[in-house]
C-alpha cells in the first residue's frame, strides 16, 4: 500500500506492506535520482539490515531519548563529512523515533539540507516519528527543543519488522494509535477496545492514512490541525521530560497524558464521562499505563512552561473524533490532573 | 532607502542607511507582529545597541571563526528557553557574519524555526552575510559543513556603524565588494581601482542589490545563479580552513582566492591579462592580500575535497561583470594555483 503525503514540491509516499523494506533501494533511485552514496543511520539494537543499492556506511547512534543531543547531531554530521557524502547524497534513518529525529535533523543540517529516507521499524514510528519531518533533539531545558522541519523523500513502514518488537514497545506505539482514534476517528477508536491487535497492517495504515493528511493540511502546525496530533502530548511530553527520560517510554507517558486529557476534556469541553472511561479502559486493554505514583511536581511545572507547545495550549476532545484547542487551562486545572494521574483509575 | 528581498511568502526588506537601526523597533513591530520578547545575539567586541522595542535580553557569543561551533549553537538555545523565548518571538542577530550565522542557526533550530532579524554592523555583514539566509557553523572537517537556509525577517544595515570598524575589516569587506564588482558589474569594478571608499553607502546600496536580487533568483543554491556568489571562495575557503581560522580574515583569504580564480579564469575560459592585473591592482588598492607565504597544502587538499561547493565546481569570470561554473579543474591546476599565491605578482 502507498499513502501519499501531498506537500506539492516536498510530496513523498509511505510504504506501507509485508516486506517492503527490499524495495529500498529501487525506489531511492527513483525519489533521490541524483544520490551515489547512502549514509544509513541505525541503532546497535535495531537489527534490520536495508539495501540502498548504492555505496553505503552505516553510522550507529546510542539507545534512548538521552542520545537526542546534539553532540550526536554534530558527530554524525562529522562522520558524514568524513564518509565523502555530498549534498545530492542521500541519509537513510533505520529505527525508531530516536533515530528518525536524529538522522532528519543530520541530514537537515548537513550541507544545510541533504536528501533523507525513514525506515521505521517500531510501530511508533511507522505510524506517527517518521513522517512529517518534524527532526530535532532534545535540550536540558525540554524535549524536542532544537530541530528543523525537513522532510522525508520517503517512508517505509515494513510490517514485519514488527514481529520481533518487544511488547512494551507495541504498546507504546498502541497509545498513538488510541490518540488518532481519539482526535480523528471514532471507528479505528472503538475497534482498540478489546486489546486485539492481530491486523496490525489495517491499523498501521489507516494511522499513516490519518498522519498524512494532517501534516498535508498544516505542514508546520501553524493552522492548529497539526497542533491537533498533540492530544495527551502538553503533560505527556512534561511527564516523560520530568522523568529524565528512558523511565517511561515516550507512548507511556502520553497514555497517562491522554488519561488527563480525557478528564480535562470532560471537565471544560463537554466529553462524556462514558467516553472518558472508554478512553481509560482502551488504554489498559491495550497494557499502556493510567498513572505514575511518585510525579516530581516541580518539575513537570518546569518543563510545561517550556514545552514549546506550551501550557497554554492543550489539545481537548469535545467527542470522540473530534478535538479544539484552548488556552484556558489553569495551574489549578494542572494541579488537579497531576493529583488525577499519581493514582489509578477506581475501577 | 529599503532594497527588498523578493521570496515570496519569505519576502523580506534591507534597510541601509546612516541610522537606521533605530528604526529597529517600529520595523520589527510591523514584520515579527506576534514578537513578545527579543533575544539579542552579539559579541562583546561589537558594541552596537539596539533597542527591539520589547522586553529583551543580550546574549554574547565568543569573537573569531571558531565560535561557529554546534556547542556554541546548543548553548544559545539553552539559554533562549531559560530566557522563555516562544517560536512567536524574534532573535535579533547584532554583528558580522560570525553573529548572523550563529544566531541565525539558533534561530531556525528553536523550536524548529524562530523569527530572527540580522542587524549587520561590519561592512562584510551588510554587503553579504546577512542577506539570504545562510545560516551555519563549522565542522573540523569544514567550513558551513552544518547549517540551515532560514531567511531573516528584515536585516539593518546601519552605515553609521561602519565609521568605527577597524580599517583592516573594512578591507575585509572590500574583498566581497570586489567580488559583486567580477561577477555581476563592470561599472562597480571600475569605481574600486582607486581604493578610494568615501561614498561607502552606494557601495552597500549596490553590493545589496546585487545580492538580493541573486538570492531571489536561487535561494537555494540549486540553478548555479547563486553559486557564482562563490567567485574566489572555493581556493579561498580551502586556504581559510587550512589556516585553522583567525590568522587570515574571510575576505582576506577571499582576496587571495579571487587572485588565483583570475588567473584560472584566464587559462580556462579566456579572460585578459588586463583584467587579471586589474584585479590584482584592485584588490591590492583596497589593502588586501594576494599571497600567503606558508600556504599547508595537504591541509587546503582535504579541505578542498570536503568544501560543500566541492573541489568539481569553481566560478570563472570569461569577462568582468560575467561568470561560468566548471567542474574542469585538475589537481595539477590547484597545484599551479598554490604556486602562484604563495608569492606576490611581479611588480
Amino acid at each position: 500500500v502507498i499513502v501519499p503525503v501531498e506537500l506539492g514540491a516536498r510530496r513523498y509516499e509511505v510504504l506501507v506492506g509485508d516486506g517492503v523494506r527490499h524495495e529500498l533501494a529501487a525506489t531511492l533511485a527513483a525519489e533521490v535520482p541524483g544520490a551515489g552514496r547512502a549514509a544509513i543511520v541505525t541503532q546497535a539494537g535495531i537489527g534490520v539490515e536495508v539495501d540502498p543499492g548504492m555505496p553505503a556506511e552505516v553510522f550507529t547512534v546510542p539507545d534512548g531519548e538521552g542520545a537526542k543531543s546534539l553532540p550526536v547531531v554534530e558527530d554524525l554530521c562529522r562522520k558524514f563529512a568524513v564518509f565523502g557524502l555530498s549534498r545530492s547524497d542521500v541519509v537513510v534513518a533505520v529505527g525508531g523515533g530516536v533515530v528518525t529525529d536524529l538522522a532528519g535533523f543530520a541530514a537537515a543540517s548537513f550541507h544545510r539540507g541533504t536528501a533523507y529516507v525513514n525506515v521505521a521499524t517500531p510501530l511508533l514510528g511507522q505510524v506517527d516519528a517518521a513522517i512529517g519531518g518534524k527532526t530535532g533533539v532534545n535540550l536540558p531545558e525540554g524535549k524536542n527543543l532544537a530541530g528543523a522541519f525537513h522532510q522525508p523523500r520517503l517512508v517505509v513502514a515494513d510490517l514485519d519488522t514488527l514481529d520481533t518488537l518487544p511488547l512494551r514497545e507495541l504498546a507504546a506505539g498502541m497509545a498513538e494509535v488510541v490518540k488518532y482514534g481519539i482526535i480523528a476517528d471514532p471507528a479505528l477508536f472503538r475497534s482498540l477496545r478489546t486489546g486485539d491487535v492481530s491486523d496490525l497492517g489495517a491499523i498501521v495504515r489507516r494511522c499513516v492514512e490519518i498522519k498524512a493528511e494532517v501534516v498535508a493540511d498544516d505542514e508546520r502546525e501553524t493552522t492548529g490541525r497539526r497542533a491537533t496530533l498533540n492530544f495527551g502530548h502538553t503533560l505527556g511530553h512534561a511527564i516523560e521530560n520530568a522523568g529524565g527520560y528512558g523511565k517511561l517510554l515516550h507512548g507511556e507517558a502520553i497514555s497517562i497524558g491522554m488519561r488527563a486529557a480525557a478528564h480535562l476534556s470532560h471537565k471544560k469541553v463537554g466529553l462524556s464521562l462514558d467516553a472518558v472511561h472508554e478512553i481509560e479502559a482502551t488504554l489498559a486493554a491495550q497494557g499502556l499505563p493510567l498513572h505514575a505514583p511518585d510525579l516530581d511536581r516541580a518539575k513537570i511545572g518546569q518543563a510545561l512552561k517550556l514545552d514549546k507547545k506550551g501550557a497554554n495550549q492543550w489539545v481537548l476532545a469535545p467527542e470522540i473524533g473530534r478535538t479544539v484547542l484552548t488556552g484556558d487551562v489553569t495551574a489549578g486545572d494542572v494541579e488537579a490532573l497531576l493529583d488525577l494521574v499519581s493514582t489509578p483509575p477506581a475501577s
